[in-house]
């Protein structure tokens, strides 16, 4: 018997707080559920959660004493986080994914209302045949359906500040994870031709600024979807309705949103130096217990968060329960996607002390996550450089430590 | 090159509807969209679909002349289902998920509004240790996320009633696929310590009618959940907030909703013959093109839908689109989950003629989905006796073929 199976059948004797639970007498326990009986129209046509469901996306807040420039604290209500402290398996629910507006710092937050009858999908540039698609034309084409993470460049950084929350939501909410249904670019590409010379792909919106990336054709011809579809359903208004890119792995803002134009160059448009640079991950972050909880008092928990990797499918999880000192691999919940979130999970019996709990992944590659203190050799920078005023960084990834008190109330522990 | 690559790489020049689309001029379409940019809420806590969509559950309706059982009809607006003809990958949003209400015919279609503050799980009769659990200390326990597809068992069997609206949605919409996630059953019942001469599971749920369910002991140590979550976030009411059995691969009525007591027995208290008799599957059903849609015109299309099977993993789909004279192999979206809907994809160009669309699985038992012709062989009836008015039968599987008439439109072709 492994050490994970004990765990499992021990956790109630080994658990003050549960083993208190085994009853003798359970006759009266076995009477009415309390709960009013509620009359439901049963051709609900799309149904509601439950009024005592209130998990909710949040605009990603700085308070005023955070050591950061003006003009991002402006952009702050553009960046809408992911409740993950309520995540459970590997989707996020399409109402809670979380949205970034790139209009830019001090714009109105906009999104288009695109009718899809109306809407065009223009592929043309260095092609031999430009192709005009409408959304019925692109639906009957040959589809996929891929589980991906998207993360923004950005997240996590406000994990470093003091002042912040503290809040696995606040500070790592910019990830979420979805299952996407839409046709390859490969194969568009295919069907427009493309020409010798081509070596870029250029991306553009119909949001009224025309966001708009760049990237290399090497990657579009890869795994990059024109997706029309999230969790089974069309995709959300504010994630790129009718139509988006889904450039798996790579920094969010380069997956447009409601996709209109796809030109192939012979030279970006926008800012690209290379995969790594612009790769989210490899990267991990426990989600229970998270900053803001309270676990109730001594007992067996479980300890579970997410993992992900930009580069490919995540290997290996480890968690530590005492600041770093030792660490236990984690359960990984199975299938583990290519570039997608992993559900972790590993057995704990908290007995009252204190305690400092991280964990920390390793892809296929064979890349693990570093500490903040290796990431800052591997940068070239001291630890306060990440929480100077001056600095935007991105694609921040270090071991993300959660410290639970005695009193059972749980904090970041990054500062 | 494969055939199936052959005609990915063709399908634009096959295909007149398409081809078409390849414009010289592009200057003006590169224009803006369509589409007024609205002013969102950027915390828009729990996002709404866009509206230009309005896929909807319905209830199943039945005709006056349907020769049917009138006490059958009297449900009808019990079972609530899923718009297949809509879906994408293999998640079902849960809004869209089926419900069926079991409260018994003539009743009012009702679910508990449970508050989980006040919600117990009791555990108890022949074991050791009875126990009782609030929400919080079961979702303290470890879990585990799964895949998996609920069916009722009485799903398609209207398929064979002329009369019919014959759309995938009315025909067969009774069964859904969700990712799942909880605490096995296996490790609660270890946990109670179940007792030498117990052989059965009896669940019970907090339904005004308790609607009650036995199963045997082997399936409850197997591979049953007892499941708080669906698609990242808690179960919605009408499946049974906020706890409910999942018992993979067996007809829905089993997996106890609004979950409230599992007891241990040596007996079944409701019926139960074997696991075959209660299995759903091996099936599988074309979602596009499908009955009531219409083909724009000739031209390449993908042709889609979903496959499952009770007893495990789907190995094949074959589609054939000439009333079964030949079949070809449709693509499997990967990875295929045990016990869960397939999605599966065959590259199909209509040249414009009357066809007769349909598809066949394999499951990893090597079971195939049998023609109702093979069916009828089977249960020793003859094709009549699917549509006599004084038969109740369950878990109809046959082959389900779709009829393209020359005009484009899509129907039923069982009758």
């Amino acid at each position: 018997m492994n050490p994970i199976e004990r765990g499992r059948r021990r956790f109630l004797k080994e658990s003050a707080a549960l083993a208190g639970l085994a009853v003798g007498a359970v006759g009266s326990a076995s009477g009415q559920t309390p709960g009013t009986e509620k009359q439901v129209d049963p051709k609900t046509p799309y149904g509601e959660r439950s009024r005592f469901v209130s998990s909710a996306r949040t605009a990603r807040e700085y308070p005023s004493h955070t050591p950061y420039p003006s003009r991002i604290m402006d952009a702050a209500d553009a960046l809408i986080v992911t409740p993950l402290q309520d995540s459970a398996g590997i989707i996020t629910p399409s109402p809670l994914h979380f949205v970034v507006y790139n209009a830019g710092y001090g714009y109105p937050r906009l999104h288009p209302d695109i009718d899809p009858r109306q809407h065009r999908l223009l592929i043309h540039g260095l092609v031999d045949r430009p192709l005009i698609f409408t959304m019925e034309e692109l639906q009957r084409l040959p589809s996929v359906s891929r589980t991906h993470f998207l993360e923004c460049g950005g997240n996590s950084r406000n994990s470093v500040w003091p002042g912040t929350q503290g809040t696995v939501q606040q500070n790592h909410g910019l990830t979420s994870c979805s299952e996407w249904t839409g046709v390859p670019l490969s194969l568009l590409l295919r069907e427009a031709g493309v020409q010798k010379e081509a070596s870029w792909v250029h991306a553009e919106g119909a949001d009224a600024h025309k966001h708009s990336r760049s990237f290399p054709l090497e990657k579009g011809m890869d795994d990059v979807l024109v997706a029309y579809a999230q969790n089974g359903e069309p995709i959300r208004p504010e994630n790129g309705y009718p139509v988006r890119l889904v450039i798996p792995g790579i920094e969010g803002n380069r997956s447009v949103k409601w996709l209109r134009r796809i030109k192939v160059a012979d030279q970006p448009y926008t800012s690209w130096s290379s995969f790594a640079a612009h790769e989210q991950g490899v990267k991990s972050v426990i989600t229970f217990p998270s900053g803001g909880q309270r676990l109730p008092g001594p007992g067996f928990y479980e300890i579970t968060g997410l993992a992900w990797s930009g580069g490919g499918a995540i290997r290996r999880v480890e968690v530590s329960t005492d600041g770093g000192r030792t660490w236990k691999d984690a359960r990984l919940q199975e299938p583990v996607f290519r570039k997608a979130h992993t559900r972790f999970r590993l057995d704990w019996t908290w007995k009252g002390e204190e305690a400092v709990l991280q964990s920390r992944c390793t892809d296929e590659r064979g890349d693990v996550q570093p500490t903040l203190a290796e990431l800052s050799r591997i940068h070239g920078v001291d630890l306060d450089w990440w929480r100077s005023t001056s600095v935007h960084f991105s694609h921040f990834r270090p071991i993300f430590p959660w410290k639970v008190t005695r009193e059972g109330s749980v904090h970041n522990a990054m500062y």
